[in-house]
């Protein structure tokens, strides 16, 4: 479905209006009472965040929940200038979180204005990663719509002066320690093996890799050092107790299977083979694959385009590794990271803004927040990971990764996330009918 | 003072700045943990709201506090494009709460970090009218940099859906009636006895009122009854008890002295000469016009121009009279609003975005807010007048017109005033230094 927003939410200059595009599913809902869940999309098309979100899902007949799904500006169909959204600067000004944030609070309000019964329904926000900050921050700012929210997986504060910039790599590092701590080691060493061939052995990566364009350069070279060190953070992401597609296909507990291949003392050309036939197992799983493209790093149904231009401008989240042993040294440099967003986007990221409107690490004059981390999922390292009052509760999700407490049941869910969703089941309850119901 | 802030806090495509003005005094201020006192400017010169808002500078020495006075965008001397802010509706697109709020809470912040002590106090926002609207609103969406709000006669529920259309002119006449129910009743008479001389005699309204423009026709005759509704409304915003001049020179209780000249029945020519006698004392108490211009509601330190656009775009304020018998009917439409705003200002209103974007009715998950309003002054309609949870506190004040309490204290102040301006204390202490303090 459809509702037209206000291209600027923010300005009465600009007039124009665009189509926001959402899905409902009134399945579940019992018109005379049933709360509304209202899943904040986040990065990408949100028939794919529909169907990688079965918590709902499952979760709806139980509370007889009308099921709302808003897409996020700027991607898949809610294109606020058509196919040219991205064209430039111009077009791309109203690509911010509070402009996406007040699209949402008019559908809310929509959506109990014109659909019979829905009135009177409660709101909660649910969401993961960005869309779960999103959720969260929902509350914080339009308490009046939303009763509560589930903010699984989202790192409010992986931002400036939040938390410290090496804690994702941390963890990333943690993740693949539940591999083997030889498998870390390997990797750790690879690095090394990788830039010893430079200048005159790098068609060996090439090959080796299976990459579809050959590496050549120093530059291509460093590139492919970084884009490893990414594939580490998303396989850390999506390691899934069962076999899962959510960035790749990949079979239960990806990281497990990436270290089979470094379980043993390796160096050398023999190391950085074992590390290919890992990353080959990433990207091609399912053997359809004739080349690895280093240039794709995830699924095509998220809007890297999108999210790279949030990135650099509302969306600064530093990163760095200077503590751990597996990854090389990553300094965090504003400075600089602002020359690469001016270079590539034209535009000056706001380093600060995010922590000023979002409150920093002091919401405690919030309430009704549920923020879930699983402790496999690198972005859990600028989450909320302790209570911050008997209304903002953290939950802590030992074995699992990223939001996979969103994701619908599955026999080989662990015993923690099962208990995840009950207590999250439970804490809305409360919130929606009032203690011991 | 002066800060840099962003002409555009939303978007990342208008990288101009702009130099925001503020004043500050640190007279009383202990900068080993004093509080900061933070006006939220409104709609005119800081320095004119810096000289009307006596409360803070009596109140100052006995918390210690640091004072700032911040200007709002596109008023005073806070201009985004110098002289040519009001060029056109592409100049004026940043004029917003929004924006001006994320001025207010960058200044905060740019404060905090650099003025040597300021970095631990906390903030307590104070304003009156709109101004007192911002700081309550600052209070909902930027909790984190301020701890609590003085929103003195702010009628943050005189938008659409929230109070009736009709409770300002309500109180107008309530507070008409503490001068004489004579007095209400002459007026009532007075808009019939003023039509009645269309079309041969409205030579007379000219001459009776010393009018410097001639009432000439139907629309002039039309404009002097609106105008006229104006003026008694702002009579009763201003009904202090003591000689004062906030937005004009004024004896004390101007409402008691207008009504001196109608305490007889009178009809006809007799009745209107009254009224007119009566409005010139409130134009030219202290004698110096030689006439009065219509054109001329109130003070020039108000920015009329810029409060025009603001009402036209998200300022939508219905107003409205079925209900009184002293003014003449006037009806609510807002297809007739949003008409005269786009020919007037080229703009379209959005009726709902205030009550949306500020929780409405539903304020319930905000704290620490005084919400002090005077029964005396119209806006009090629409006003928060009873508490609505232990830290969201009403504050009547009987006798007090249009934010009496923020203005400094006076050997006339009923007692109570006296008695608000000591509540709002102790509820600031207990904010500050906890309860028992």
């Amino acid at each position: 479905m459809y509702m037209t927003q206000n291209v600027d939410h923010f300005g009465f200059d600009n007039t124009q209006t665009y189509q926001q595009r959402y899905l409902v599913s009134n399945q579940f809902w019992n018109d005379d009472g049933g709360p509304i869940f209202f899943y904040t999309g986040n990065e990408g098309d949100i028939a794919w965040f529909c169907n990688n979100t079965g918590f709902m899902w499952d979760t709806a007949p139980e509370f007889k929940a009308l099921l709302v799904f808003a897409e996020h500006r700027y991607y898949g169909e809610s294109l606020p200038y058509g196919k040219d959204s991205y064209a430039n600067n111009t077009m791309l000004n109203y690509l911010t979180a509070e402009q996406a944030m007040a699209d949402f609070a008019e559908l809310i309000k929509f959506i109990k204005q014109t659909v019979p019964g829905a009135a009177k329904s409660q709101v909660i926000t649910m969401g993961g990663s960005y869309g779960g900050m999103l959720s969260a921050w929902m509350r914080l700012k339009y308490p009046n719509l939303v009763l509560g929210s589930l903010a699984a997986s989202a790192p409010i504060w992986q931002f400036e002066g939040l938390a410290p910039c090496g804690s994702f790599y941390e963890v990333v590092q943690r993740t693949f320690q539940t591999g083997s701590q030889q498998c870390v080691d390997n990797i750790a060493y690879s690095w090394g093996a990788m830039t010893s061939l430079w200048p005159v052995e790098l068609d060996f990566l090439t090959k080796t890799f299976d990459f579809c364009k050959p590496i050549e350069s120093k530059d291509d070279l460093s590139n492919l050092l970084d884009w490893l060190a990414g594939v580490y953070g998303n396989m850390a992401m999506v390691d899934y107790p069962y076999p899962a597609s959510f960035l790749e296909p990949l079979p239960a507990w990806p990281v497990k299977e990436f270290c089979k291949h470094l379980s043993e003392p390796l160096k050398d050309k023999a190391l950085i083979a074992a590390v290919a036939e890992g990353v080959k197992m990433y990207f091609n799983y399912t053997g359809q694959a004739s080349c690895i493209n280093m240039s794709e790093e995830a699924t095509g149904n998220l809007g890297d385009q999108g999210w790279g231009y949030q990135a650099c401008t509302e969306m600064v989240m530093p990163m760095c590794s200077n503590n751990t042993n597996m990854f090389y040294n990553i300094d965090w440099d504003f400075s600089s990271y602002a020359a690469t967003c001016k270079y590539e986007h034209g535009v000056m990221p706001r380093e600060n803004w995010i922590s000023l409107n979002y409150w920093g690490k002091d919401i405690k004059a919030a309430s009704n927040i549920i923020f879930s981390n699983g402790l496999l999922d690198p972005w859990s390292g600028g989450g909320v990971l302790e209570s911050l009052s008997p209304s903002l509760v953290a939950i802590q999700i030992p074995s699992g990764a990223h939001h996979l407490d969103l994701r619908g049941k599955n026999p080989g869910d662990p015993a923690d996330v099962i208990a995840a969703r009950q207590q999250e089941k439970n804490i809305m309850k409360n919130w929606l009918y009032g203690p011991g119901r």
